[in-house]
């Protein structure tokens, strides 16, 4: 059965697109508490779970050892946009490992924001791997080898200790196996692994709450969650979704999101983790269902509910600044 | 019931995203031979029908009164890349009928191209309108106008005489009615009718063919598509969808794009056009429809049928150059 339409982009009076995907939120045990089409579908979380490629930065030590606060943790957890200050901390997180970009292998790429895309191109001849927008997560990745000892080239490939670390992790979390069967690479050149929907969110939710894990990593997964939700600018940027959400509750949301129209969020205080994916891949349809989903957890605070809902549903005008048409969710989320 | 899964977008071993869509090709009497989808739900064709906008300037006397060749003919057509040649064309077609860029109502954006941009950029403080990807169109309403001593302010709204005549002209192609019930407005700020897929193409089917059009418009609607068929950069530019598929077989395939995943085509030789959107809007999905579909119509010339399905099934690389997945069409172009 096809997934449910969740969001519609209207122009006129007139449906122009539509957007069909699937969400579930579920508390720590996993119980489901909301939900919308095959929930139980594998999906590749791309950037969605940097978080949980984060913990090896703190349960190894290296973290402290290097004097990473919550900036530095936010960056590692990021898909940032590339601004001057992104591009600064990544920096200066080789820097405390006496590292430079030379040990980096995520590539180089210009920012997917035009803006900053804008001020880099009146700024540089081109962009180095610092820009490349996961390059917090990748100066994590060799803080946390090169203070194990670990050595550092090939750090991105699935046989490396790096990423067999990682894969420890998130079967941890998940509950779900990663394997060959289930790989495949990402645009940073490391593995990433398509896992249920419904075992993503389970793993946030015990992130969230620290349910069924070990107290280190429980500990471990509390201080990234709470790094990402301090330093909201450090995980992607300046008018970016995951920025603009964890702003309208401070220290109260969680999100993060991933390529082809991933997102994962997650409410610490009531215990509730959330992981939805569109379809098509597109981030606008993405971003409205995330907000709508979250909204669905803060009915009785005004406020909150109607800073998500306008995130949901939200306007287009075009070059002109004339209105002409919305984006929206359908009545799946009045459920 | 759904539209089909026309396009799918892999990671690893396994599909990653999904795009659905309808697909109509049609003959000169408005005879289906393909479809795939609702074909008579109604779509706005955004850009996709400049080629239609296009008549009157033509039919007005205009392009012969201001000597307008191919080049001009195709960049009314057009969405172009903002490249150089693009605006100092767009520029001429004023400049000749005694304007500039003053008169243009379709508002100022940096080119959608990574590399035109960064050159846009490196050269200018801002876009002007001449810039905005519809220049070319707008230069031909206005040329249009002046030419039939119209006055030229307002000439993108729903009353002015520019609109009111492409609105004719649309009807007498489509054989749909348009008005304010199916009006939306367009990124340029002129209207844009949602009509039935079905009726789009058989729309190009009349252009492509003169099926069904008094003499003067058979006349002026070929060579508006032999303009844009000899011309194809002029259509949007460089590595650009449009101008790719129209140089597969010069001379011999016409194809225009339009925003939220909308694609129609004809192959004049043979009697044929194609429309189609891609549900949920996507540009990557309906290029690969549209190439899938006119390689339908070449199976027997394998350097055309080989050159289009490498466009509708491609490789995607992350920003190593290291092969991520694919983007590939299924089975529903098979049949």
């Amino acid at each position: 059965m096809a997934n449910p339409v969740l969001v519609e982009v209207t122009r006129g009076n007139l449906v122009e697109s539509r957007h069909r995907g699937m969400v579930v939120a579920v508390d720590g045990d996993g119980k489901v508490v909301f939900s919308q089409g095959d929930i139980d579908a594998a999906v590749f979380p791309r950037s969605a779970c940097k978080a949980m490629q984060g913990l090896p930065l703190i349960e190894s030590g290296a973290a402290d050892a290097y004097g990473f606060g919550a900036k530095e943790l936010a960056l590692a957890c990021s898909s940032h946009s590339g601004e001057p200050e992104h591009v600064r901390l990544a920096a200066s997180m080789l820097a405390a490992a006496g590292l430079d970009e030379s040990v980096l292998e995520c590539g180089a790429h210009w920012s997917f924001d035009q803006p900053v895309l804008i001020d880099q191109v009146r700024s540089l001849d081109r962009p180095s791997a610092l820009h490349n927008n996961c390059s917090g997560k990748h100066a994590g990745f060799v803080c946390a080898a090169c203070h194990g000892g670990t050595a550092l080239k090939g750090y991105v490939r699935y046989e490396h200790p790096v990423q067999a670390e990682i894969r420890g992790v998130m079967e941890d979390l998940t509950g779900a196996a990663l394997g060959t069967d289930n790989c495949g690479t990402d645009g940073c050149s490391i593995p990433t692994y398509a896992v249920p929907l419904k075992s993503l969110a389970h793993g946030f939710a015990k992130m969230a709450t620290g349910t069924s894990l070990a107290p280190e990593r429980a500990r471990a997964s509390r201080r990234l969650i709470e790094a990402c939700m301090a330093e909201p600018f450090f995980v992607a940027g300046t008018k970016r979704a995951c920025t603009r959400l964890m702003k309208m509750a401070p220290g109260r949301i969680f999100a993060k999101t991933g390529a082809e129209g991933v997102f994962c969020a997650a409410i610490p205080e009531k215990g509730i983790a959330i992981a939805l994916k569109c379809e098509d891949g597109t981030t606008r349809a993405a971003e409205s269902m995330v907000a709508a989903t979250l909204a669905r957890f803060f009915a009785n605070e005004p406020a909150v509910h109607g800073a998500l809902m306008a995130m949901a549903n939200h306007s287009m005008s075009n070059w002109n600044g004339i209105h002409v048409g919305d984006v929206r969710v359908t009545d799946a989320f009045a459920a």
